[in-house]
């Protein structure tokens, strides 16, 4: 047996342990019955069976070391529960239920001990509590940490939301708190996350909550015309989603629910308003209902808040009307990896 | 729009045109009705719809710059073709035919232009090769170059061939010449590849031509009791196949069909026959077929040979027996990438 496989067939028994099931171990995988993953980890593939009338709905999702976290600021746990929510939200993204996901893991041959085990443990939580399970993956020694996940939930056949279905008179509305996220890693890079009060500022950035039963609850229903997640921030996602269905927007800033900056953050040039327009890694809904819809859509359920900011133009660009009554273009300034980029 | 979103438009449009296809472009995707892929790239997740009575296979491949590949010995279309070709030897590993793929793609910033293109048309020729299509991705800016693919192929309903399913008295067969990559390699990292003649034995390392019209034949004719692909060299594979299935075998090593070695190479001391029992990334089938139905395997099939070279035994472990008569272990000693790791 090599290393390699000993890796693996240990990075799957915790995995399963952690789930409460007995480990395949290096046996390749029984078939299963139960499960719609009908061939789990230890071949050369996995095999997925749809429900019938369901559809499989697939996203892929990379967190890399120096990009997305940072090792000596992040526990292993954090950065594995992490991973699988973001790569999750992509499924809330488009009201599917998620089933399963493949491990991608390259690291390097230090971390294979105690800090594989923390961030297996950070996987296993965030497995457990979104129902998925392992399908199978890959590992691959490297200098740097990369944890690439493939993510694989169902939906009714045709019920998928995408993002290209909103027209001219849809209200938008956003869950959760904009600019959270963004808040806890500002706190987090300044290093007070240690003074009192701070660890509830953390929790959006460490910890987000994609709010998956939400997303299924507005396909299921056909209340969305056009979905998203927010990832990377309110003013590029809504360009990306106005774009996808060829129409235009307006905001209202004094709707937005922009997270809570303490008062010692504001004082160092924090602003609540800059988080919520373009704080990325939020992992909330972005979604548009018609009109005559908007009312069925409560102001929260099972515990996600959720706000109605705007509504659909007709036109092209997201315009942005503040407290004063102003209104103004709102420029895409979320996340972008490649913005110092010639294109 | 952002540059990402630029940049993943530009990918898309590049892999559509190679294709001869009209590109989706900045608008996400209208839902398709020809193709098993329901929603193509551009939306948050994917969506696929199996055929009746089929099952989706999914396998996922990393190829990692200084892992799997040298930026400075292999041109950028070797790279993209040969990721795709390395991950798509999953499906045919278990007998199923290729659809499409995800491609979660990290690079630096300043391979973004001429560098990227080349890699897309090489990702295009395979997907053109294997009959796949994109169907989404993922982008970041990293400092080395990382290619993680999502591959998806179909089986008929249970029909998936296993690693687990050989047993006692299987006769056992391998496709190819076994070796031949790992001796293409050798002639790349000794700079000899511009010498006269040395063309022909790059070509195993640098496009890999997995054979997987066979895998779906013998699949869909239940021919193979099990199977995998050689991505590790026969000694590591083989032992894989056998603990998989809980049995162990005998091969012969005069009938291993071992890839011919330049005498000007030999007298280097590369021995072809340790290239056939340990070399890497060949990308050709192991797979078992029972003894009363061995006579309907073909020597030779759409081009592919194929050799029997010994049985599946009762016992544990893997022996060999050499052209002299000697009996044994084959140790695996095939490519690990954690082989220096104390677990």
């Amino acid at each position: 047996m090599t290393k390699e496989d000993q890796l693996i067939a240990r990075i799957e028994a915790r995995l399963a342990k952690l789930r409460g099931r007995r480990a395949l171990g290096g046996r390749s995988g029984a078939r299963r019955r139960s499960s719609s993953l009908a061939l789990g980890p230890g071949d050369d593939a996995c095999v997925l069976r749809a429900a019938p009338d369901r559809e499989w709905v697939v996203s892929c999702d990379a967190f890399l070391e120096n990009v997305h976290f940072i090792r000596r600021l992040h526990a292993p746990e954090t950065i594995g529960y992490k991973a699988l929510a973001r790569a999750t939200s992509d499924l809330a993204a488009v009201g599917a239920a998620p089933r399963c996901f493949l491990l991608g893991l390259t690291l390097p041959s230090n971390l294979t001990g105690n800090w594989l085990d923390g961030l297996l443990d950070g996987l296993a939580l965030a497995a457990r509590k979104f129902g998925m399970e392992l399908a199978g993956g890959d590992t691959s020694r490297t200098e740097g940490i990369a944890i690439n996940l493939t993510v694989f939930g169902d939906v009714r056949s045709g019920t998928a939301v995408l993002r290209s279905g909103a027209r001219p008179g849809d209200r938008i509305f956003v869950t959760g708190q904009l600019g959270a996220a963004q808040l806890g890693l500002e706190i987090l890079l300044r290093g007070s996350s240690r003074r009192p009060g701070s660890r509830r500022y953390l929790a959006p950035h460490i910890k987000p909550d994609p709010p998956i039963a939400l997303g299924q609850w507005l396909a299921r229903h056909r209340l969305a015309t056009a979905m998203m997640d927010l990832s990377d921030g309110l003013s590029t996602d809504l360009d990306r989603l106005c774009r996808a269905s060829g129409v235009g927007a307006r905001i209202q800033e004094a709707r937005l629910p922009a997270a809570r900056v303490p008062e010692s953050l504001r004082r160092k040039g924090i602003d609540a308003l800059k988080l919520a327009r373009d704080g990325g890694e939020d992992y909330q809904l972005l979604f548009t209902v018609p009109e005559r819809a908007a009312h069925r859509i409560p102001r929260r359920r099972d515990g996600v808040r959720i706000t109605e900011i705007g509504e659909i133009t007709r036109g092209r660009g997201v315009t942005i009307d503040s407290a004063a009554g102003a209104s103004s273009p709102l420029t895409p300034r979320g996340w972008d990896p490649f913005a110092r980029l010639r294109t």
